[in-house]
């Protein structure tokens, strides 16, 4: 059993390639809630989403998510209601948040409408929401303290981040099972997502952190950096703003605490002595995700390191 | 100033030729709500909807609802979750329901929804929702009592009619506007609409009959049958399930207690005689609207056989 930390992108592309080598239903995938937007009345899980359309071959690929050959007409009629429509939303998009949104306000939690919103899309991985609770990442920026998706998609990542907050961390818990099958998993991995906004609102979660110290999996990350910046995303961003340098050692620094593995780019290299003195195991390899056959690649790379298969 | 009361497709036709006639600021327009429905945690008004996008020149002429060249992205893909879709709902009319159903959660009654609504589409005509109160039409058949949406669309009005039942109509009370709007009007038209269910719900809200009945408004109506027959939609067999004959006599006879004037199509001129001993005036016309200028000519007519103009 394997069981995998993700965010959006980048996440999926990797387990895109990892169901290529273990089989679907032996990993469970703990996603990260903190991107979760209200808008219209409808509850959006971008990163959630992404995993899902990814996994079960409707996703976007050139865009990354959102539905292939979406259309976007009933975002067009809400902004001529006057809404805001800078979050891009599409036709058949909206289906899946009518459906959470209906189920949600029903009154069955997060994980259980994720549950089966994977059912009918035919996924066999288990693709459980980091938490059921209420749980907002925000960017303070010198323009003020917006919503992680306000900062990265309506303002297109332009404010200097000054700090993340994880609104509601201290309240949350870990939906049913997360905490579970990091204990109980032959290995984890985390995947290439960002460390701060991605992995990082899971490891504030009461437990998961203890969790992926005590566990006697092998707790393997493939880095979101490469030469220096994020293959994708705002990470440069956010790191600097943290005061944390972009590079891979410093992702390497943020999971010391349980890190045993770190897959890196063969570009940085140079930095296997600087990370191996963190007590980190450092593995080289080509990371970039160009086609299916990288993604194996990279998924068979990353498990072999932690001796699956 | 004219008040009309009105349900959907018949009605709507016969608004647009009276919004060429009369100036559509001083037009209030009271449209049936015992059809509005709930799916998928959305609220449908479907008489209101038709009203407002035929109105806004957005309506799909040829089915009489929906939004001209809507797709239907959005049920499909609430059909792969598992959900009926028997309700055709295009993508751009979805917009309509997210936005409905987002503020009516915030608070708001659906008469002030609907005027946003209006407002947005660049409505001048006043459309008042009958109530903001529940209130649902439902269809008593020999397979079990429904909703009248699916005994229409969902079961194709195929079952046997025993009764038809207003629940809510008890406690509902007129949406703001509605009583005194029939009080003030100079003059009232009850459109070509089915005198049991879109007319009828509004007559059976507590003090829209007396006030039809003691305004001081001339009050016409058009006769949605013709030749014994509904122009559009199952009146006929709800008419029969109820005992009544399906004639234009039946429908005056129904309304006979507030109303002046009659308009009906010259195949029906044999009826005159009949109809006017219930003490209504007659005017026959041809009442079918394939096109603008009878739409038009219809709303002349009926304007003309109660001093208006």
């Amino acid at each position: 059993m394997i069981t995998a930390l993700a965010g959006g992108v980048g996440a999926a592309r990797f387990l895109q390639g990892l169901v290529n080598v273990i089989s679907e239903k032996d990993i469970t995938v703990i996603v990260n809630t903190g991107d979760d937007i209200e808008l219209y009345g409808l509850h959006i899980s971008p990163d959630p989403d992404i995993i899902m359309y990814t996994l079960a071959g409707i996703v976007d690929e050139e865009k990354g998510w959102g539905i292939r050959g979406d259309t976007f007409r009933c975002l067009d009629m809400l902004r001529r209601y006057g809404h805001e429509t800078w979050f891009k939303l599409g036709d058949k998009d909206f289906a899946t948040h009518i459906y959470r949104t209906h189920l949600l306000i029903s009154g069955l939690p997060l994980s259980e409408v994720t549950k089966r919103l994977c059912q009918k899309l035919g996924l066999k991985v288990k693709i459980l929401p980091m938490t059921d609770d209420k749980f907002e990442t925000k960017v303070v920026t010198a323009e003020g303290t917006m919503h992680f998706q306000e900062y990265l998609v309506k303002r297109r990542a332009q404010d200097e981040v000054i700090d993340i907050t994880f609104e509601g961390a201290e309240k949350a818990k870990p939906a049913p099972g997360v905490v579970d099958s990091i204990l109980s998993a032959d290995a984890v991995i985390i995947c290439p997502s960002n460390p701060i906004v991605s992995i990082g609102p899971i490891l504030s979660l009461k437990g998961v952190k203890s969790a992926l110290e005590e566990t006697e999996a092998k707790v393997a990350a493939i880095s979101p950096i490469v030469g220096g910046s994020p293959v994708k995303g705002p990470a440069d961003k956010l790191m600097r703003g943290l005061g944390l340098e972009v590079s891979v050692y410093a992702v390497a620094y943020l999971y010391q605490d349980f890190l045993d593995n770190f897959v890196i780019d063969n570009v940085d290299q140079m930095e296997k002595d600087r990370i191996e003195r963190l007590g980190v195991h450092v593995v080289a390899t080509d990371t970039l995700m160009k086609n299916l056959e990288d993604k194996i690649q990279l998924a068979r790379v990353t498990l072999k390191s932690i001796g699956v298969r």
